[in-house]
Order: C-alpha cells, then structure tokens, then sequence
C-alpha cells in the first residue's frame, strides 16, 4: 500500500477540515494515511508569516471563511477562545502513541481535533487532554506523562525539523510520492493525483 | 443582472487562472463580472507578507504548484522572467479602457494575462503593453499615454483603496454580494454559492 502523508497543525481550523475527509478519500486509491501533525509555527521562523488570524486582513477573512467551510463540510465547529494555540503537548502525546498502536493515534488525534474545533475545548491543558484519552481509551495519566518526558519531546521536534526538511509549510500540507499540496482547497487536485498518477 | 467583483493581480498566476474561468462561471448564473485590476501589494503594506515567490519555502512550492496547476487547467503558462512584477501600467491603462468600453477593457485584461503568463512577456514594458493594446485593435500610444496621465493615477490609486476598504488582499479575491473568497481553489465554493444563494 502507498502512503500519503498528512501534515497538519492541531491548532489549525483547515487542518481540522482535512482531518475528517483525508482518509476516506486515499482509501478509495489504496493509499494509507500517515498522520503527521507537527507546527506550522517551526516553518514560520523560516517564513516570517504569522497565523493568519494574528494577521491584519487575514484575521477578518478567517472568521468569515472558517465557519463558513465546516457549515459547508458539515462539521461540527466552533472557534475556541483559546485560539489559535501551541500544540506541543497534544502532538507530542500523538507520537507517543504511535509507537504503540498507529491506529489508536490516529483516533486520538481525530478526537482532540474534534474537541478543540468542534467543541471549542482547549487542549493546551493537561485536564482536556486527560478527557481526550479518556474518551478514546487511553491511560490518561501515562499520556500526560509522556507530554513531558525528554525523548518524546526529542521525537516531536525531530518530525518538525523533518517538515521543514521536506518543504512542509502549511497546514494541512500533503505528500503523495513527494508531490506537495497546501490547503484545504486542495484535496480535489490530491484526488486527482491520487486517481491519474499526476498531469 | 447581479454583479459579481472580481479583484485580481496582473501580476498574480492565480488570479490569471481564475480569469480564465470567472466569467463563464457566472454567467451561469446571471452574474455579471466587474474585472477589478489592483496591487496586492498594496494590501501587504498592512498585512507584512511579501509576494509568495519571494518567501522561503512558499517558493519553492509556487514553482511547483504553478504550472501543475496550469496544467490541471489546459491553459497556457510560462512562469515569465520578470515575475514578479509591479503592474501598475496595465491597471491603469485598463480603467483608462473601462471609462469608454467595459467589454473592451476586459478583452484587454485577458491579453494582458495571456501576454505576461502564456507568453512569459513583461507587461511592465511599453512595448510589450502596445502589442497587447494593437493584438486588441485599441489605439497604442493613446494608451500609453493615459497610463502616464495624472488622471488616471488617481482614479487607480482610488481604485486600490476601495480594495483596501472592502477586505480584499489577495489575488483572486472574489466578492459575492459582499461575500469575501480567496483563492483560485475557492472558485467551487463560488459557483456553490451564487447557485444557492449561500450555505
């Protein structure tokens, strides 16, 4: 099976949007999804922009196109007061799990997402995180835990500097056999590639 | 008829690939497209971005997506040797063109489009611009002239706040009955929405 790998920034709405169809879509192409959720901020050093909601113009677009794009998706949504944020913990809880069961990652991410964007909850705290595991199954306290262990932190900023590495500046940002994607626009032409092998 | 505007950049890929489609797409629907050239550089003095292709890493992927996208389109593209530039000259020599014949001002816009992006000439020059004006049966010298005239100036730099004034900062920027879509990737979102009169 092919891999398609999904960058994404957990505090990013269009990420959120990406989330909810990026597996469906590759499944239909035999592609398996590797979730990849990193900071957009990382990039950002390198590119002197700053979260478009911080930003003059920008931030007016954004809380007219954010909501507008889950009403059309059909996602549960609501901007949370804590946005946007630093996902460091929530990240770094993800790769902690991945070493131990890459699906039950995959749904703990699906569930912080949907708590931060689709609950307004804020999973910069350790009691959100904590109902997250909950809710999925997870030893919540060992997950915390591993937010703050040495080599888990370690792990994270290696798949951020990956991302750069790989030219991943945006969220969601996808691969498909090394061809990049940006946005949530852009999962037609993901489709597409997918389908035909490239144009 | 309802007016759809569509704010773009002479100097922006995206925007001469939504200008290869907008009018079509609306008059599907009974929308008529007012084409109005601007400088998206006029919005970075308040947002702080530089143009994508001079960014880190936004470069690096411009260059791939651009003609991929093109591609996707069937349209005819080459990334000119002067991209990117200031287009002040074009703008103002199409509101010169508006004031006496819309329908000729928009014919001028798509060969100026055709000229810089699927031809790779550089629209900055007079030259250039007097065989796009000729290629359009409009009077050359005339037009170079009213691009020089304090008139004219003015009645750009008017046009240039009115974009500031209204949100707009990227190119496409497409307003729907005051409904803001950025993007070239948005263009779905805009049929979408002038078929069912928003979501």
């Amino acid at each position: 099976m092919s891999i398609l790998e999904f960058y994404f920034d957990f505090s990013s709405p269009y990420g959120y949007f990406a989330s909810t169809q990026i597996d469906e879509l590759a499944g239909k192409y035999r592609y398996h999804v590797d979730w990849c959720p990193y900071l957009v901020g990382t990039a950002m050093k390198a590119t002197g922009h700053q979260p478009l909601f911080n930003t003059p113009m920008f931030h007016d677009y954004v809380v007219t196109d954010v909501p507008r794009f889950a009403r059309l998706l059909g996602v549960p949504f609501q901007l949370p007061e804590s946005f946007p944020l630093v996902a460091s913990a929530a990240s770094r809880g993800y790769y902690w799990l991945q070493e131990q069961d890459p699906e039950l990652a995959k749904k703990f991410a699906k569930c912080t997402y949907h708590t931060f964007f689709g609950e307004g909850r804020d999973i910069s705290k350790s009691d959100e995180l904590q109902k997250v595991a909950v809710d999925c199954g997870i030893d919540a306290d060992r997950l915390i835990e591993a937010t703050q262990d040495r080599r888990i932190k370690q792990l994270f900023k290696s798949k951020n500097d990956d991302a750069l590495t790989k030219g991943v500046f945006g969220s969601p940002f996808i691969l498909v056999d090394g061809e990049p994607f940006w946005g949530a626009d852009r999962l037609y032409q993901v489709e597409k590639w997918l389908q035909s092998g490239g144009w």
